[in-house]
């Protein structure tokens, strides 16, 4: 397993999203780590990311595939050069389109586990698969197209 | 426009939600209403809510779509039925699966009004579709797969 984060890699401008960025202190802190075959993801959620008592809110799931599988797609493009992660130029995601499928209520009060797999690269996009999970258990699944950042959004 | 959120109509087992309970204060309080003819819902980000700097975090939008369009499926159902919002039984619907794709980065700063129609209702299904717009643009499209909460999830 990568010993620093997928995301700790992004350079400041790209680290202040909500969802995973080191520098946004209101955030989520979303981590992921390459394990050698997988992006990996683990997250306890709060008390108050509640859909209905004692299950966790969708609308976090749905954060969490997302940002995982935008960190998962940048490992997945570095390996693809053969460069360490966050060597230059810096690959940089974003979501084209967002899966999910809820499968069953998730439980809230148990760290979750989120494993991603690379389903296709093919110039400046990746497609990848997620599984989310409490306790061995696979809750929901999600599909994100993550295309490489356009020119334009990029700092100068 | 109805004046009373379709939201706030969920008995109170069902409105701890962190997207759109008004019951839970950490929350995003995510308001829907009927105007007649559509689901619609306005939304400030706060700065917090970035992605990148100058625009909405993808996992908002998402929250905002299953939220929103969790409501305008409950409306539909009563409408179907020809019952007013909150008589009994009460509908409240989960989500089955979400799809979000996101056409242009959404600017953070400005008020975000979703507007969702029904494209489906079937038995205890509601396919919903949602735009997200900013400033009169359209930068996400969503589609949600709504199904009346299951027996067991309902409180005694």
């Amino acid at each position: 397993m990568t010993q620093k984060a997928i995301q700790d890699f992004y350079p400041d401008h790209f680290s202040r999203c909500y969802g995973c960025g080191r520098l946004n202190e209101s955030g989520l802190q979303i981590k992921s780590y390459w394990d050698g075959k997988e992006g990996v993801c683990h997250f306890l959620p709060k008390p108050y990311h509640i859909a209905i008592p004692g299950y966790v809110y969708g609308g976090l799931i749905a954060s969490l595939i997302d940002c995982h599988s935008i960190g998962t797609a940048a490992a997945a493009a570095y390996r693809a050069e053969g460069r360490p992660m966050g060597t230059e130029p810096r690959f940089r995601f974003v979501t084209a389109s967002l899966h999910v499928d809820y499968l069953k209520p998730t439980p809230l009060g148990v760290s979750l586990e989120l494993r991603s797999t690379v389903k296709e690269i093919k110039g400046r996009k990746v497609v990848v698969f997620t599984r989310l999970s409490a306790g061995g258990e696979v809750c929901a699944t999600g599909e994100v197209v993550a295309v490489q950042m356009p020119e334009h959004l990029m700092p100068k």
